[in-house]
């Protein structure tokens, strides 16, 4: 039958998820977008903004994009392909029970996922609260001073614990000392820190082998990977005499029954809160902790949050001594921690708050008593356990039985650990049941049931726990389920996060983290496996890691791809190393120059610095593209020694710049190589290949560029790509190809958020991906388009373009009308917005990156909000407002500041609803402006006792 | 090894749901509780409210309660029992899409889930806006002029349009026809509403034996069950002529395509808008829809949202006409709607807004083409295909092979639908894929690839669709996920639902509706099985039926439960009906008295009269239990025609009466029965059993004691457990027992919130549960005497104690300061409370439910509002304050209010911070006081055009 008369048919694809769902502007609003920019067509503004030179020659194609649907039933069959055991393997990653109400809550909440790091401190009012309760937590098990809010994971915790430790030991040895019970891979990690460092490592027993004349520091583990449960006070005692510095890694819920490092005299504990509801999930990601006493704080790692007050005097939280960060310290820095592990750090504390010190207690004791059952089973069995007294972990001497016993126990559902060639580690955990013991007893040869057993306890009476923890009310409000979800919605909607308004954070890629991308990471058959379970029980994880690396070397024209490095700057600090070891196979271990321009991120100097290479600095021009006459100067003078040059693409100022293939021809002639900084992938993708234009190595932001949400400052993800010479330098790990060179905890990092990266590519395909970096340069150039007038571009192509973010100069407002950039940012909050990156890469500015995700409503109600920011300072320059007393400087206004009395020489109205602001739907901040100065000169870095938040409230 | 010194062991259980999750106070706040309340102990509490009398002999007992990870193992595999093909049987459920952003962000979130029954305007304007969208997206795709916020399922509201026709009609006849190709569970709905008023059915062809003048209305179903499309605007005007009214039972995504019955003349469209992104869910929950002429809104039963104003002129949405509902009307109702389905609404009207009409069109397309493909197969197979003309569902003639055919479609994955002995039926729908018609072919023997066939268009000329429908742009925003997902955050922030405060509702019972009940509702194994599925697809929704079922009977004292009613109007009918029934199978059809106190639930009498029977009303004393002399009196009056008598218990005055076994007595004596309602089953689970009392049947609102969200106005669950001796009268179903009395579209109603139910009775258990009716009258003591000296309670045992719920008279400030109970109400908004239930089941009085899940800080909290409100009333008494211009007549507050000029005589901080509202994390009305009397003067029920948004905004 003919199609009837009048029956026209649609073309409307409502399933495209790249040009309906993920990409903001319609195709309608694009047309108008580009006649304010000036250009008749998307492809013509690309031409004339991405150089000739660099565009790749092929289509990025892998087939036809999925729709949600579709990509949803692959992730199924992809997570079916997994096999869900029981694993009792221990060595960091225990089974836990995330309480339902976290999971919804919180790791299932865009309010909590789509946030940003707290650098806004008036707008992250509830993840800060949230981080001070998990600093709280960390300081009361570890009895130490100050916790930081969250580390990378348990081995690289150790490894910048090991850095710390030569920075403030006052020895002036230069070998640490590693407790031969730590982790595989926290040794394998510090054996990767500490050599191109020049630092010894000294392995062993510390009863037997530690001297402690001879080393800068030393690490334990407690309890140790095999059970042991041990008393170091003696020893950090004697460190102590020596000017050393002791480190102890410990597992926070065995903290719950034991004596704790600080009681212990210990310096630093670090550790994985991963046990604390938050899913093994391959490897991660998980929040590791890290705690000091008093007298270290200014020399930890990490974000702190600290406690401080607003303009009013009222309580409000933020980011204390930033002084300390990577960002600021440059090539000084011996650590490159940028990215933390926020998002799990919360659900951590959440666990706290929901069991409180009875709970936690409750669960350490029941775990135990689980594994003295078991042992006692195993000793009826007539096998050696070992230690005599453990928490929770037990090691059995099994001889030629090993690889029976281990088979037995998979085909009873569950993974034991292979220690040695003899040996069978078993650690339980809250999931561990009375069948699981039987289980391994019918594995081990036993049939016993459960109850045959007596309760008992082998834990050393010495080092019994004493004393209160997680004392403070939070950790005591009541934990009926209606509380805790009340609770954490009040938190949540404190903060602004991606889904009330776009976060225009120039540099780090604020893009859609959409549903369909989010919903596999908490399916069980993602989060349930253990990193180190056989091979063949993770054929799921497999088939994604190396369909996404296939698809990740085709945007990036590498070769290989590693996924370990779980953050941007442990992506540089791999790649770096990868070259690093290049030249040392190649005899050119004298190779240890770095070039950096001026402009790098703050982490590139610092990863440089760690991989042992002396940074060398070129300058940047005017226009913000590197001064081509001082690199090639540098790259002469050092041609001897050249390891490398790091250089960011399109460049931090927003450009692409049309000379670098000439800086990577430069490098290479003069024997160096090129590491090309990823942060910026989200302006190339499609169109423009690092590995086409002369780069050897990058990191990808999975996190910037492909849609792992940034969870409030964390998890993400960092994995490198190198050309083919390389790829025996990528990282290996201890549990995988035991290859040298770890850098993270787990073989491939952070490895359960990956499938968002991966629906993210399946959904798009390679046309939907191309089409969304057109469209991130198209939104950054309309956002230009609109503000030219009020403010300058600072940099631009010699076209007139920017890449996919602009700078845009504020100083003049400095100048002409005593506005800030921080009065711009937050009075932007009085509009419904996080402000822009600010001061970066040049100070006084502001950086804005709308990418490809926001329409073209959102980015109007942003132009609107900025344009009536500049008729504000307008306002000031021609005397119509006070220089001092207006809405800039008062910014952000509050609920506070409405039913207080009002003597301002602007409205109520004015202070409010500037334009952007909604109506009915506006964004509250909770608290005025924070006094940085304050906190940081009154430190408090964990819950200030309830009688101070009744002081606060009268 | 004994358990060393100072080793003390913990006996708290971090995962006792019960005591840690579920029940809000802790011990150690029960016990200063009871102190308040004046008792020892809770027991001792419990024995002087609860008479001796009808407390239960046994405990109510099922083992240990699980844990929720126990739970939700349980629960996965119960889910794995089910098995999960791919459903082509149509007959009004069909494979949709769930668009990802819209699962998270309103069917996981319990700002959507939790939220009431939107009576409270000013605290839901979110979901009043959604509605709005959805009674607007009927309306265009119907053609008609005012559509309700939804009904229970196609099926009942093909019965409302039947009982609306006959309430409107101008003819008096009192027959109705049906068309034959309605869908057989309308056609048995039909027949179970039909006769119990005395209208008789007429079955047939409308083109062949629709006599106009006989019938009273009429309704033919489009498409019809079989497929076929045809045109009734001949037949619909004939009908007028003869002053009967036309009902067309349509499926809106037909209506994309296709002429809409208001252009075909139809006074009233009905039909499901499931598969507007609504899973199936074995047959529910999922929004019905119905739309009217505007000449019959006020005879439309169900919810109405409409536009008003609020007091300061902003643009404000409200329910309108609410003097049509049933529990106004009560015995004179012929419809007993109340629970709608408001959560399913607004995902349908939240799908619309997702596609848009160039989505709805082009999926109606897609899903038509590939009709005519598989058609075509089928043809070049031999096969007769029927009708010629369809849209999604086709009739195959296939003789003696339908059992060898279906069973192969089964063993290909695909259910297809028995018609007859030789007829199979095939819908498609948007989730049909290539290789689904490939199965199907396969199954019929054929072998083809899809792209064998051209695409086609059957459609009927005549009958297409021409002009404009979700014209509004509402329906045409930017569809990136961004936008939706901030538009939908919007939305729920406006709400004030369970996730921030508590609702105190009396006899809506808002307890907590935990994370871990709610998890399973989403997987794909509850929630795409087909209500038709052969039962061997269904094992383990069938299993969860059963053990719920018997849990049930153990709570209730019945003999057997029926979960078909979905909604506990719908359960009171149905037991009402299976009342008759008995006194019918008894030769005693003539009894068709009904007594109902004047304290009843409106939707008692209602349902009562849409059983057929004659409402007797009994006298309620002063203290609010039943007159038993006039109970006694009218039963002796009525004793020959006594039918039964409906009571609550403990009765909606919230006293658990003493004389209730004597009524049932006496009911039973006069030859009656007893219908016990089961509103209040929380005040007795566990201590008190209906089936012992003397009841026969009852209803139980899952909704209300067993945890399912109210969903801001639906779903709901209304099974009802009956005696031995009624089990052979409770409802069938014409796809499952045969049997007749179908009250639901499908045999199990609502059957994918079951799981919530289970869950909770799995993880409280017996003991857990009894516990749980005891601190929810601890509750309820507590506020009673908190609020003593304040407010007098109105209702109390002879003991001085009140049940689950206390009733506080307000009606002494409305004398002594002119304070309207709908002042409080609207105070409470600033103070961050939903007001309890106003004016009933007495005017003037508030009814407080606070259930088990509240904390003891969350009662302060309401408590010091409510105190503090007295407060502000005994100013006014005082003359300190202004009877008129004062915060509880001005009350709520808004920013508004903030922001402007202030000339009121109290201060801004005393407006909107009144005792009880939080400071920080405040929630703000959106609206200030509601004008109802204007929005019903200037009734707008669908989406006002966008410039009167700019003139709002003006």
């Amino acid at each position: 039958m003919s199609m009837p008369k009048d029956f026209t048919f649609t073309d409307y694809k409502p399933y495209d998820f790249a040009n309906r769902r993920h990409i903001g502007p319609s195709p309608a609003e694009m047309e108008e977008m580009l006649k304010v920019v000036g250009y008749p067509s998307l492809d013509a503004l690309i031409d004339d903004t991405v150089p000739a030179s660099i565009r790749q020659e092929t289509p990025l194609s892998w087939g036809a994009p999925m729709t949600e649907r579709e990509a949803l039933d692959k992730l199924r069959e992809t997570a079916n392909r997994n096999e869900k055991l029981v694993s009792l393997i221990g060595q960091g990653y225990y089974g836990t029970i995330t309480p339902p109400v976290i999971q919804r809550n919180i790791l299932e909440n865009p309010a909590w996922y789509t946030a940003y790091t707290p650098y806004q401190p008036e707008i992250s009012q509830g993840r800060l609260e949230a981080l001070l309760n998990y600093q709280t937590m960390v300081c009361d098990l570890t009895g130490l001073d100050v916790a930081n809010a969250s580390l990378l994971d348990e081995a690289t915790a150790a490894a910048e614990a090991m850095a710390m430790a030569e920075r403030v030991a006052k020895s002036k040895a230069r070998a640490f000392f590693v407790d031969e019970n730590c982790h595989p891979q926290t040794i394998a990690l510090l054996k990767t820190r500490a050599e191109p460092l020049g630092w010894q490592l000294v392995f062993g027993d510390p009863f037997e082998d530690l001297d402690p004349a001879a080393v800068f520091g030393a690490i334990f583990q407690y309890p140790g990977t095999y059970g042991h449960v041990r008393d170091f006070s003696d020893l950090i005692a004697k460190l102590h005499e020596q000017g050393a510095v002791a480190a102890v890694a410990a597992d926070p819920l065995a903290l719950a029954l034991l004596k704790s490092p600080g009681e212990m005299g210990a310096d630093i504990a670090v550790g994985s809160t991963q046990r604390f509801g938050v899913p093994v999930g391959y490897g991660g990601p998980h929040a590791a902790y890290m705690a000091v006493k008093d007298a270290y704080k200014r020399s930890m790692p990490g974000r702190l949050v600290g406690v401080s007050v607003d303009s009013r005097g009222n309580r409000a939280y933020r980011l204390a001594l930033q002084t300390r960060e990577q960002h600021i310290r440059r090539e000084k820095a011996t650590s490159n921690i940028c990215t933390a592990q926020v998002l799990l750090a919360v659900m951590a504390s959440m666990y706290a708050v929901f069991h409180g010190p009875e709970g936690i207690k409750a669960i350490a004791q029941s775990v135990h008593q689980k594994t003295v059952r078991l042992a006692m089973g195993l000793e009826q069995l007539g096998y050696r356990v070992e230690p005599d007294l453990f928490f929770d972990t037990i090691t059995v001497e099994v001889g030629k039985l090993q690889g029976i016993i281990l088979k037995a126990a998979v085909a009873e559902g569950v993974n034991l650990r292979k220690i040695g060639p003899t040996k069978i580690g078993i650690s339980l955990d809250e999931r561990s049941r009375p069948v699981t013991l039987e289980a391994v007893w019918r594995a081990f040869g036993g049939d016993f049931n459960v109850e045959a057993f007596e309760p008992g306890y082998r834990l050393p009476e010495a080092l019994l726990r004493t004393g209160e923890y997680l004392a403070h009310p939070i950790f005591h409000m009541n934990r009926a389920e209606s509380e805790m979800t009340r609770y954490m919605r009040r938190l949540a909607d404190r903060d602004l996060a991606l889904d009330r308004a776009m976060i225009p954070l120039g540099s780090c890629t604020m893009k859609l983290n959409a549903t369909a991308e989010m919903l596999p990471i908490t399916w069980p058959e993602f989060s349930e496996i253990h990193p180190f379970a056989p091979a063949d029980q993770a054929l799921g994880y497999q088939h994604l890691i190396e369909d996404l690396s296939e698809k990740l070397c085709a945007i990036t024209g590498y070769d290989a791809i590693s996924m370990q490095p779980n953050s941007g700057a442990q992506g540089e600090y791999a790649g770096l190393l990868a070259i690093r070891a290049y030249h040392i196979a190649n005899g050119n271990a004298h190779r240890d120059v770095c070039l950096i321009p001026t402009s790098a991120h703050g982490t590139n100097p610092a990863s440089a610095n760690m991989a042992g290479m002396k940074v060398v600095v070129v300058k940047v021009s005017d226009i913000g593209e590197i001064d081509m006459d001082d690199f090639r100067a540098k790259a002469e003078q050092f041609s001897d020694t050249l390891s490398c040059c790091m250089i960011t693409y399109p460049s931090t100022h927003g450009v692409f710049e049309e000379n670098v293939r000439e800086v990577c021809d430069v490098v290479h002639r003069h024997g160096g190589q090129v590491y090309l900084d990823g942060a910026n992938m989200n302006a190339m993708v499609g169109l423009s290949r690092p590995g086409d234009i002369g780069s050897d190595v990058s990191h990808l932001n999975l996190h910037k560029t492909f849609c792992i949400p940034h969870g409030g400052g964390g998890p993400g993800m960092g994995p490198i790509g190198v050309k083919a010479h390389l790829v025996p330098f990528l990282p290996g790990h201890p549990e995988a190809d035991k290859h040298d060179g770890t850098v993270s905890a787990a073989p491939f990092g952070s490895a359960s958020i990956l499938p968002i990266s991966w629906s993210y590519c399946l959904m798009m395909g390679g046309e939907g991906l191309t089409q969304a970096t057109k469209v991130a340069i198209l939104n950054a150039n309309y956002i230009a388009a609109r503000l030219k007038g009020a403010y300058d571009v600072l940099y631009k192509s010699a076209k007139g373009r920017v890449a996919h973010e602009c700078i845009i100069d504020t100083r003049p407002l400095a100048e002409s009308a005593g506005v800030s950039v921080d009065d711009i940012a937050k009075r932007l909050i009085d509009c419904g917005f996080h402000a822009p990156t600010m001061s970066w890469p040049v100070a006084g500015t502001l950086m804005i990156e709308p990418t490809e995700s926001e329409t073209k409503a959102e980015l109007d109600r942003f132009c609107a909000a900025m344009l009536a920011i500049r008729e504000e300072a307008r306002a000031i320059e021609e005397g119509g407002m006070d220089r001092i007393n207006n809405p800039l400087k008062n910014a952000p206004h509050t609920v506070e500041d409405l039913v207080g009395d009002w003597n301002r020489p602007y409205s109520r109205e004015q202070a409010c609803f500037p334009p952007g602001a909604f109506r009915v739907d506006k964004y509250w901040s909770p608290v005025n402006r924070v006094d940085n100065v304050y906190g940081d000169r009154h430190l408090v870095c964990t819950c200030p006792p309830i009688e101070s938040y009744a002081e606060a409230a009268e």
